[in-house]
């Protein structure tokens, strides 16, 4: 079996695909906007949006293609036009070539928490709740898991939509994301540098570790598709957290030094979009399907400690 | 003021012109991909996903959009890639040309009740409840209203979304809507040719007639935006029927010789679309707006015949 990654250079991809190596599959295709090198694995420079490279791929044999590439959330914020051209034309492209294909596919799409806002900001929600998106990387996603429902149900796709929590703690530069800070706030003290979170202390989020959001979707390929009814978007398991009890857990795993490298720098923009997303998930249809959850917030930082130590 | 009709050549186009016309509205331009003569109306011939004949138009003054251009149910249904283009492709060049334009455009978008489905199907739904549509026509209007929110939160627009009901009864050919029987087992027999309804008897349909949901659309463009919120989607209020009933109404109307004209004829790929949509319609916030609602079925009915032998 092929398995395709989009955004396969990202963080969440790399993961992803270390995941699906130690299980034991060999025919990984990563293709991302950017070039990198993933060890064993091909990795095909390409604009979904644009190129039609993933139509050969697909003729080749039936795959699981799991659609990570995006703009992510302050970049789909500022660039609509960007947003709307690779989120929403990026996904049609890949529903059409699976259309057109030959072979049958199992698409997972990445989306997002942040498919909720407006009348639900700040509150509890789950996979049954109507997506009010309060910002355009949100209504993107929320279009692609429309997108993939319908293209399951006409038989064109078997597709799933793993709404992922934010990530802690993602490696690497920062990115577009709104929520980047959340990460930035482990990852930066840890390796002794100063780190700016721009919400305040009380601000609410709902965290998963990258580990096991990485595990959850892979985990979500795997279920059958009977089980997963006419609404493919599935709450990918998370853990709501406080920023005060995210910089308590920092010094635990850090010491006061690394929480002394953290400083409050409100910005407005960036606080009205984390705050538009929900502080409590009901994650129980995705645990019933058996999808993995972190143990606590501590174990999430610890689970980066261990990797960028491997 | 200028008004622009999408698909103002339809049906409920014309009768949203005429309400328009009635209120003493001068400057209004209906644009459809087919010609027409509309009294006293510009119409302009042209296809909305690829020409840029709006963003001229929105050049010269702030204008009121009533975007009714859209593929229908069935002819969605078959033909995913049409749909898309025209639905996903119109609703984002609309939103595109309003986005570049120097003036502050608002944009009525008709949706649909076809937007619910899937978990939902044949049950009660309202504002509030999440859209699992089951047809890609209501993926595509799910879609578009999801465009109006974000573009109105951005500052591009001021858009609503009016989810129609059923409209009966249409005037003029059948089109490819599933629910086109609906109208034709009025509108035939009524003018002595025989009907055929391809659902069972029992098959309960939320209805409006065309009359009160073109005042419904236009009276939502008059509705102040912060009693809107967040949420720019309103059902139009409408009535829940039986096809029973609706035939009943039609012997009352058009006597027994009118209703011995409809046979029924079961086709399974028009019923399940129509199971698909909504049974009970709860239109409350619609009411609560101050949207008009039919009195009852036969109302519905006569004002067809009233309109016909004007």
């Amino acid at each position: 079996m092929r398995v395709i990654v989009t955004g396969g250079a990202g963080f969440l991809g790399r993961l992803l695909i270390q995941g699906l190596q130690e299980e034991g599959i060999e025919d990984i295709v990563a293709i991302d906007v950017v070039t990198a090198e993933i060890p064993g694995c091909q990795v095909l420079q390409s604009d979904l949006a644009h190129d039609q490279i993933l139509a050969g791929l697909l003729e080749e044999s039936p795959c699981t293609i799991f659609h990570l590439a995006s703009v992510v959330s302050a970049g789909a914020e500022a660039d609509w036009e960007h947003a709307v051209d690779q989120n929403i034309g990026g996904m049609l492209q890949l529903l059409e070539a699976c259309r057109q294909s030959n072979h049958f596919h199992k698409v997972v799409f990445a989306s997002t928490l942040a498919v909720f806002g407006g009348d639900t900001a700040g509150g509890e929600v789950g996979d049954f709740v109507k997506q009010t998106p309060s910002g355009t990387y949100g209504t993107t996603k929320a279009i692609g898991e429309l997108l993939i429902n319908d293209a399951t149900r006409k038989g064109h796709i078997d597709g799933r939509s793993a709404r992922l929590p934010t990530v802690i703690v993602r490696p690497g530069a920062p990115n577009a994301a709104a929520s980047g800070f959340a990460s930035g706030m482990f990852r930066e003290p840890l390796a002794g540098i100063p780190s700016v979170v721009p919400v305040s202390e009380e601000t609410v989020m709902v965290v998963g570790s990258a580990q096991n959001t990485a595990t959850g979707i892979r985990m979500l390929a795997e279920i059958e598709g009977s089980l997963l009814g006419h609404d493919r978007a599935v709450g990918i398991p998370g853990l709501s957290a406080t920023v005060a009890e995210m910089l308590e857990v920092l010094e635990v795993v850090g010491g006061p030094e690394a929480r002394a490298l953290v400083s409050l720098e409100y910005d407005a923009a960036t606080d009205q979009l984390v705050q538009s997303w929900p502080a409590q998930l009901d994650d129980r249809r995705g645990r019933e399907l058996g999808l993995p959850a972190d143990p606590n917030l501590e174990s999430m930082v610890r689970a980066y400690v261990e990797m960028i130590n491997r």
